[in-house]
């Protein structure tokens, strides 16, 4: 058998993550990956759903023993991908998807750079504006921040395999899908197979 | 505008490459690369359609002159890539189709590593043998060196970029498919395109 994919979704603030990454699970066998996170469980989430739930303690024992892909504080809360649950997963042939920013995916890289890293791109940078000013839930002051620090991402494209344009959706999921499938067919993913061959 | 892709197509004897491109030919917008030969026209074959016909003096010119991608001599005739032929197609943007022997496809890697290097595989060494007997046109001998050969020229599969299963025609023509649409979204053949997004 062979090890599962590890793919790696990311891109800009705006470019449309997670719409895509919805619809390729809803097509696609893939198994999402879940964070840890040291922040309380809202209201209907569900431990090991959508978090795996854990203690400030328990996260920094984590962290040192480095059982994380990658981690990150946000508003004093920090979140992590551990290395454990995904990798399994791997061993067991399962596909696994990740959503993450930019940062995240380039530590996942350097641990594990046979991961598919895929970069959404926004169809251009005026069609950014208008789908981060249509949100309209930030002031002005934020949003010029949020396109601003999106223009600056935008150069990280090239530390990734593949840009996907998000100029639809139907045509980013078609896309995903077929980097996903190429992936498969590449021969450093397939010695196994190619040594049944020989032997059958 | 992208450069177009050149895609070449090898394998062992009887893994059924010719089968899988005529399909990939009808099914998808390829430009099937043509070859120059020195060996005469047969009945129905027509100039610049299955072959360009050309001279010793003339090959032999081409040759000197650096003017093919790869070259073979087959009974005492010639055959070869014209380089400016496939060139041309993609500059223009097209996408170029090479079915090849293994030794034709590592020389043009060599000149050209741009290339989408697809080696195709039979689903077993049995299988492959069920198919060379089927064809039933070779003395036994024949079969048996074929085989061997077929044999031998597995191992050179872990020169290429993809290994695509031939079990049926549909799944192989399916990956080569995903394997085109995916090697257009890798991010070192959209450079104008990234660019062309920052700026609009």
């Amino acid at each position: 058998m062979s090890k599962g994919l590890l793919i790696v979704i990311s891109g800009p603030s705006g470019a449309g993550k997670g719409t895509i990454c919805k619809e390729l699970l809803n097509e696609l066998d893939l198994n999402l990956s879940i964070s840890a996170t040291t922040r309380d469980a809202r209201v209907g989430e569900v431990e090991g759903e959508n978090y795996f739930f854990i203690t400030e303690d328990k996260f920094k024992d984590m962290l040192l023993d480095n059982q994380f892909l990658e981690h990150a504080e946000v508003y004093n809360n920090y979140y992590g991908t551990p290395k454990e649950y995904v990798f399994d997963m791997l061993e067991e042939g399962k596909d696994v998807l990740l959503e993450i920013d930019i940062q995240g995916a380039l530590s996942i890289k350097e641990i594990y750079p046979d991961g598919v890293f895929i970069f959404i791109l926004p169809p251009s940078m005026q069609e950014l504006r208008n789908r981060i000013e249509k949100r309209a839930t930030e002031t002005k002051e934020a949003m010029v921040k949020r396109l601003d620090s999106a223009y600056k991402e935008l150069k990280y494209v090239f530390k990734y395999d593949y840009g996907v344009l998000n100029d639809t959706v139907d045509s980013a999921v078609d896309n995903i899908n077929a980097i996903i499938k190429a992936e498969k067919c590449k021969v450093n993913r397939q010695i196994n197979l190619i040594k049944n061959i020989k032997e059958v």
